[in-house]
């Protein structure tokens, strides 16, 4: 790693010679920086698990990292502070639910994701593959992209690899997917390698898309009736992470990282992973192609959330992981605790003027009870999906600062042991 | 006023002698304080319009008073202390809601309202008689009560006068209201005269209930399971305040006022208003009757909320007034500005980087975009909610100081005046 990457001062090749404060001009005119890419650094390892941080040009990431989910340029029920306050370092929001609405060129002219949505720390963009695997009523594949329909609207949309980059670009990302299929489960060999041969061709669009964006300069106007809006919007490209793909086949898989790597992204993903195969193949999955994958890479499992199955990447050395688990269980009153899972809408908490979890320091548990949240969900108080999302993305992330302080200690698998125990006991 | 009631410290009946301080024992035992009753202070006057504070054992409220509701013990959307950083000095709970659920008795075994919501400011309670009226499929009313179907759950219940001022006492209100009959409209001038006696009497029940329970002492087990909540329920009795029927019959408010004020309560409603009848048959009430009562008290309109109402019954002498219109229109996408009203949703606001209202100070203008806060809101995003609260109670409650400062000022006529103009207003 390079001096002085932690501010993200290395690594622009445009314009030499000036820092980022003066390539800033004073009526908001800045450059285009073309090859800015994150770096990654490992600073400790315990068996396979890493400690780590990815450092971009909006902040430091420290890795095992959670991601929370801001589908729609909005982590359910949190304001943009209270995700700050909470440690969040990292949040993820949806190309294909920003393109249907509200159009990535509409955030563009707004100055890009960071500003739209007043969040100014990392953010990473899906590529919309599974969302238009999961979403869309209607699917057609073919080599150049992919026909969906709107889950919204009903309206008829192709997405290509070429047009994924361009919305990611317009957002403002920093970190983008390249675009895949999401191959389903279950899938024969013979589809399945026909898939991760598609995802391959298209990684490689995506890249040299990205390759071939030329440098540019472009003028942001300070927009006179928005002063109070801070104008932090800058333009470098996003750095790009490609998908392997390759379903629960080990030699497909292996295909897979070799072509993806040998496009050499700057982050590398495992797709098409918990949609729908046994757990225990999930993990066969994942053990057998994080090795495969660059060390000296972030390696990101997507859509994985499960704790248990948190540990069991961390082990194999994934860095990254995203879910909607702690935000939308928050939503069904579905609550983690330091000892165990809680229903908060049972009977028994009727009277109960304890804390959600006594060995919690969340805003949630230091000033509500267990009755009042009770109250709030049997109610369906906005503030109940409040409270119980500000707990259990608190439970979230300081479960992931706990695991990287084991690993740092060399005593990931304590952690993994002891914590594995807690999180299969179904407290209530 | 006496010294030192801003601090609550006169007024104690009970325990002679005894300062509040030394009446909280050291094991959490304190008594019930029979007689204490707030204290109403006019500090300027405006032509009819009066600038006062009304002084709780919770904290003082400055009047003319705007009340956020929080139905279900929670302002929707909010969190406490974003209630009491916009200033919000008293909220409102409803008695119907919160008999049914979660049960008035649960809640004063959790040490009553303040502690279960975790809000330690004043409350109002309302007696639920409204609710009764609006929300049961079933209604009968006769000497001794209301039989009602609750609306949650279809069960048959039967409130007394007694019964309510029973579960205002056990939430710990600050401000309970007297069980009434909320006359409709129309409703024929014999209906009405029958109606307003019956609330007469049923406030005779209530004062006569309240005045019936004996001193006693109470003890209050510091529950060793909740040790991070703070303790801070008081268990004196409610100061009541009594309700003026009588439909839009001017002689039969006066009746219905005469009456009610011969009971000598605390403070003064005027109920049955705003249930359909048109504005200025609602104004001519308000004027005819806000005169009737007593100088020395304060004067509620209950239910009232719509600032071009708010500006005319604060020049005919009303002090206190509760509405979820702010609340209720948020969650709609209707925004109050100092320009008028905004319908957030509208097309026009698409790519729209300026804040909702420039003139405005609150943390949605202060941080999000009118763009950003379309696409929430068309996202049905919870942050939408919370944000577009946040702003409409910033609204109100700053439109409050100002009509409080311009009374202050003997400049209330202009601002009536040119508020008047503003609201007419439907922007955009």
């Amino acid at each position: 790693m390079q001096p002085g990457s932690i501010l993200g001062i290395t690594n622009f090749s445009e314009p030499r010679g000036s820092s980022p404060k003066t390539s800033l001009g004073k009526r908001g005119i800045f450059f285009r920086t073309k090859e800015f890419t994150i770096t990654y650094e490992i600073t400790a390892t315990d068996g396979n698990a890493r400690l780590g941080q990815i450092h971009t040009q909006k902040g430091i990431i420290n890795t095992p990292a959670f991601i929370p989910v801001g589908t729609n340029a909005a982590v359910k029920a949190m304001n943009q502070d209270e995700l700050k306050g909470l440690g969040a370092e990292v949040i993820l929001s949806n190309t294909y639910h920003l393109y249907l609405r509200p159009g990535h060129e509409i955030i563009k002219e707004l100055g890009g994701l960071h500003k739209f949505m007043n969040w100014h720390g990392p953010i990473l963009t899906d590529s919309g593959g599974f969302q238009v695997f999961s979403l869309s009523p209607l699917r057609e594949i073919n080599e150049d992209g992919v026909t969906f329909r709107s889950h919204l609207d009903g309206s008829t949309n192709f997405l290509t690899p070429e047009l994924v980059m361009e919305i990611q670009d317009a957002l403002g990302s920093d970190i983008a997917m390249a675009f895949d299929e999401c191959t389903p489960y279950p899938a024969t060999r013979e589809y399945t390698l026909n898939s991760l041969q598609l995802t391959t061709k298209w990684a490689k669009r995506c890249k040299e898309f990205m390759k071939a964006r030329k440098c540019e300069s472009a003028e942001v106007n300070q927009q006179a009736e928005a002063p109070a809006l801070p104008n932090l919007r800058t333009s470098e490209l996003p750095s790009l992470f490609g998908i392997v793909q390759g379903g629960v086949y080990k030699d497909l898989r292996k295909q897979s990282a070799e072509e993806i790597i040998e496009l050499d992204f700057d982050g590398y993903a495992l797709g098409g992973l918990s949609v729908g195969e046994p757990k225990e193949l999930m993990y066969e999955v994942v053990d057998y192609t994080t090795p495969l994958l660059p060390q000296d890479k972030p390696r990101y499992l997507m859509g994985i959330g499960d704790l248990l199955d948190v540990l069991e990447a961390v082990s194999a050395g994934i860095d990254m992981f995203d879910c909607v688990m702690p935000t939308r269980n928050a939503r069904n009153g579905t609550l983690f605790a330091s000892i165990g899972r809680i229903s908060i809408k049972r009977e028994e908490f009727k009277a109960d003027t304890g804390p959600l979890d006594p060995n919690c320091e969340c805003y949630t548990c230091k000033n509500y009870s267990r009755a009042y949240l009770r109250h709030l969900f049997l109610n369906k108080e906005i503030l109940s999906m409040r409270l119980n999302t500000l707990h259990n993305l608190h439970f979230y992330l300081n479960f992931f600062r706990k695991m990287r302080e084991a690993i740092e200690n060399s005593a990931f698998d304590n952690f993994k042991e002891e914590q594995s125990l807690i999180l299969q006991n179904n407290f209530v």
